[in-house]
């Protein structure tokens, strides 16, 4: 099965397009509980609330044994939850075909977030991967992502951001039809004109919640015409709703209002009980 | 002491701008041989010819144990050797925050990789680390660097190349002298036009040896007024010179070779016997 009907399966059964980032900080988290144990108990409170989970490196590979702490917590998601390496890798060819051998083979994620500024021979490796996502980071929602994302070329007398140009060839590179591009919802403008121009891509849409993202644009800017097509994703939010015993549930019941939220602001879904 | 002063340290000790690329990937190693052996044994065969060492760590993520055999090979370098944690690595300010961490604090490296597109606040974190170097990702040495890198802006009536601007920014950016630009080899005129514009800043350049640039054009477009300003990395040509039980002092006779060529080609340097 391919990513993307995995994905689809997900966002059915669950009737959901909320990503939860999986990102353990021991800074943050409830004292004295391991980077595994919380994440699982994260993972069994709101696995029946996503549509994929998404892990990203940074927080893992700093750690004590934290890759296989990764491996182990990527393990223990459902099966039929895609699970997204969020790693934004980007390197020249034969170290690309490393990174993705690891991302996918090593530690089995559906996905991969990918960083396009060395161009199509680090992004292939990733996506000859055909069963695989691979998100190309296109507007990514920090504040300095504008300092070269958003930088102006005049093409035909027409002009383009860079962020447009990177998702202009992310469309002309998806013969296999496994790309989609990193947007964040901290940028509702840039959000609307890439899904504009774009109708059929998969979107991951990262910076609601402790980013400052607006949720109910970022829905509504990010949606394909099914109503899907975007996987909103939160992290703080929801792993650290609570630091006290009750982070699990405390999690659950974030995440829940956080999917309720995205189906009230995609009209035609119904919403759950 | 700062990275710039080790490195030019390590460059005067051992008359030499060539770096190593240690990047053991298990198929091209000699047989029966172990990633922190193997390498352990090239460090020890050209530690009085280098000025740096730079390990990528898409050859170690991937292996059991891998980081912690990046860890102990970084360790068994001599400490008046800078060495370079080619990570690549571009996230949001939080996250990049982890990532600068586990570079210099956990593995300890002298100096990073960084890709620029996401911009300042994803760069930020590496370069508050005041005494480690910061090399952003200008013009990469794979094929597919122009893509995106080479995309014509107009600012003022002149046109700038998306790396020019990368350059640029590195520069206004380096207010603790610490950020460094990578230049592929594979790209003469590129590199001289930085050098050029950019005539103080340290210049990273892979892409000699097995990737096709001509060292030649490397060392003489690339060098500062001093003869010195540039790291010259190769790795394949050099570790992989032999697969047989003599690898080590075919490495050294490799990296020698190269050492020396450099040598020449930076006139008034002079020649070591």
């Amino acid at each position: 099965m391919n990513f993307s009907d995995k994905l689809n399966g997900a966002m059915e059964k669950n009737n959901s397009l909320l990503c939860i980032g999986l990102d353990p900080d021991p800074a943050a988290m409830p004292a004295k509980i391991d980077v595994i144990k919380f994440c699982k108990a994260i993972v069994e409170a709101t696995s029946d609330l996503v549509c994929a989970y998404k892990l990203n490196f940074a927080f893992y590979e700093g750690l004590d044994n934290g890759l296989e702490a990764m491996r182990v917590i990527r393990s223990a998601i459902p099966s039929h939850i895609p699970v997204i390496g969020d790693a934004k890798r980007g390197d020249i060819g034969n170290t690309a075909r490393m990174y993705a051998r690891t991302i996918f083979d090593v530690f089995n994620f559906d996905a991969a977030t990918v960083n396009p500024y060395l161009g199509y021979d680090s992004v292939e490796p990733f996506i000859e991967h055909w069963d695989r996502g691979v998100f190309l980071l296109c507007r990514t929602s920090n504040p300095g992502a504008a300092d070269f994302q958003n930088l102006p070329f005049v093409k035909d007398d027409k002009q383009y951001r860079l962020y447009e140009i990177v998702a202009i060839r992310a469309e002309q590179w998806n013969k296999r039809g496994n790309i989609g591009l990193v947007v964040g919802a901290t940028n509702p403008a840039e959000l609307k004109l890439i899904r504009q121009n774009h109708p059929d891509m998969l979107i991951l849409i990262p910076g609601v919640g402790a980013q400052g993202g607006d949720l109910a644009a970022a829905v509504q800017n990010g949606v394909d015409k099914y109503r899907r097509g975007a996987i909103i994703s939160s992290s703080r939010q929801i792993i650290y709703a609570s630091v006290e015993k009750d982070f699990a549930q405390a999690a659950r019941k974030a995440a829940a209002a956080v999917r309720d939220e995205i189906n009230f602001r995609r009209p035609g879904v119904p919403p759950q009980g």
